[in-house]
């Protein structure tokens, strides 16, 4: 059962809530954008569902709602910011635009985020920096607890889901973006298939006897969630629990010493430091358009482009509105019904 | 059926025939190393099997085995470097030291190799990088006529294999290493499957029409192989089509401009640069401890970091020599005989 709700007065009680929890206002109209962004993306599992736990946050002195992030140190082209606990989608930005400010000087800038709360959808900072005309790259760990991942060849919650982002400017100031967990399937999403008593794909997770299986509902039976790409995508999810997290003075999650958060690095590249003479975002275009020619397999209707389900979930929504499960919207309801705000939550359905 | 050959004669033999066919004897002893070092690792694809193939490509112009690197642009904490089509490992290895320089000078350093030919194992870059104390990411596109991986959801040779490193330094100077291509298998990996008529793991290829198949012998029917971890690894092929690639100079493989090599693009990050109290190489060790620890799954004996493979292959085969595939050991002789070179080959077997 869900609640259509359109994207501007969704945004608006999301940022009075954050107000009202004693976010300052640039800072909550930023989150809630940010949120209500995801959502109309399609990453419903990363959108407003957040806000609740935010809202939890808050209260218990996890989230500082009116930390701003600062930088820490400064050294040739690199940083290292602190975002003091506050929202992580405002450390983030930070970050990303201080790396692309960097890269654009140096050629190469690197800028690590560390005492991070959670930092919504890593693409959205990779996105801001290819929309300057780097190449913008993320790397993020982190859980809120524990972990979820099993190192390859094992059976125990080991890594977070630990996502990884390249961000391309092409042309007419677009950007090619590829935003992933390095899990096999995202966490939300085997929530979502246990909810539907839907079975998951095959080699995404494992029940507590390490044995592969589709079963969703025994996730909570000390079932391990597998890497994407077997060996690979295991290496891969170890080492954004190293660099990232170590270079923004974070612990792994496995670590003894692990404090929940999103510890991040961002990295922009400016691709006219190295070649002057190759029109980059040319060639990204008719790479584009060759894979967008390229002849479907059998059971596809078209090859997709990363970002290509996202710009047609955005299209669709901006029109159409959010479909919200409705403990989602009730929760939103409750919050807004106990803090008083001022939209009236009648004006948005 | 195989011929053991220890690891020095072998190398002898390799740098003299470089020698032979007008590399001058440190580019032969370092390609040598390269290629012996690689076998020693396990990775026979990517071993003394391709010296009958350079001595093609030097016959027919594609390698100079004279030309040395050299920087063609810097600029901030980047430089642009040009192989000048010598072996790409002199290339690779030139574009890694430097990396690193810049990167302990700034903190992050960036570096793109150019007219590179094959460069061997992306690995040996970035844990040269990690040698030296700083974090190493390596990027690689490249084919020698075209490209073997089809986009995810379609049915045509578009990709390289594209192979990705990171490697960050760890305890007593050592390095834990992540190598692979962002294809499912290597391309090798078929032809010795076909060799021996082993299946396939599913997942790995299509057939000509576009349908999963386990069966290798198809490999040169029209066959395409797949990204590693579905939409996500063919993201990630797509990206290396792009960023080593143009910030190289070279064209994606599907390009009409498209010209062989490996454009490489190697990025050092200096842990101390950004967070000075955080002991990088300890958090290392202390994580790969915590793996290691992890219960294994069923059907597996133990959980292996990336890079374990290899270290037992590396020692079993200094001790006991490299076995090389009759055909391959063939070649080496043929060559050997060709050239009337100093080593005499009834010394090495």
């Amino acid at each position: 059962m869900t609640q259509i709700i359109r994207a501007e007065p969704l945004e608006s009680l999301c940022r009075e809530i954050f107000i009202a929890k004693g976010a300052p206002v640039d800072i909550a109209a930023i989150v809630a954008e940010s949120l209500v962004t995801t959502n109309l993306f399609g990453h419903d599992s990363h959108g407003v569902l957040r806000v609740k736990q935010y809202v939890t946050m808050i209260r218990d002195g996890m989230i500082q709602p009116d930390q701003r992030p600062r930088i820490h140190k400064r050294f040739g082209a690199t940083a290292m910011v602190t975002g003091g606990y506050g929202f992580g989608q405002i450390g983030a930005r930070y970050a990303a635009e201080l790396a692309a400010e960097i890269g654009a000087e140096h050629g190469i800038g690197a800028v690590s985020l560390g005492q991070s709360t959670h930092v919504g959808r890593l693409g959205e900072y990779t996105a801001m920096i290819a929309a300057k005309g780097l190449i913008g790259i993320g790397f993020t760990s982190g859980s809120m607890y524990s972990g979820w991942v099993t190192p390859y060849g094992g059976r125990e919650r080991t890594f977070g889901t630990n996502p990884m982002s390249f961000a391309v400017p092409s042309g007419d100031g677009g950007s090619l973006l590829l935003d992933f967990a390095t899990s096999g399937v995202a966490h939300g999403k085997i929530v979502l298939a246990r909810t539907k008593g839907a079975p998951l794909p095959i080699g995404m997770m494992l029940d507590k006897e390490g044995r592969p299986t589709t079963d969703a509902g025994i996730l909570d039976d000390g079932a391990v969630l597998l890497a994407m790409g077997l060996h690979k995508g295991s290496g891969l999810s170890l080492m954004m629990e190293i660099i990232p997290t170590l270079l923004a003075g974070h612990r792994p999650i496995s670590s003894p010493e692990f404090h929940f958060g999103n510890p991040t690095l961002l990295i922009a590249l400016a691709p006219a430091a190295f070649d002057e003479e190759t029109d980059f975002t040319e060639h990204v275009d008719s790479l584009k358009r060759r894979v967008k020619a390229v002849t479907p397999a059998d059971g596809f209707a078209e090859v997709l482009l990363p970002g290509e389900p996202e710009a047609q979930s955005y299209a669709e929504r901006v029109k159409s509105g959010i479909p919200l499960p409705k403990e989602v919207w009730a929760d939103l309801c409750a919050l807004a019904a106990n803090l008083t705000i001022s939209s009236p939550i009648q004006a948005l359905t």
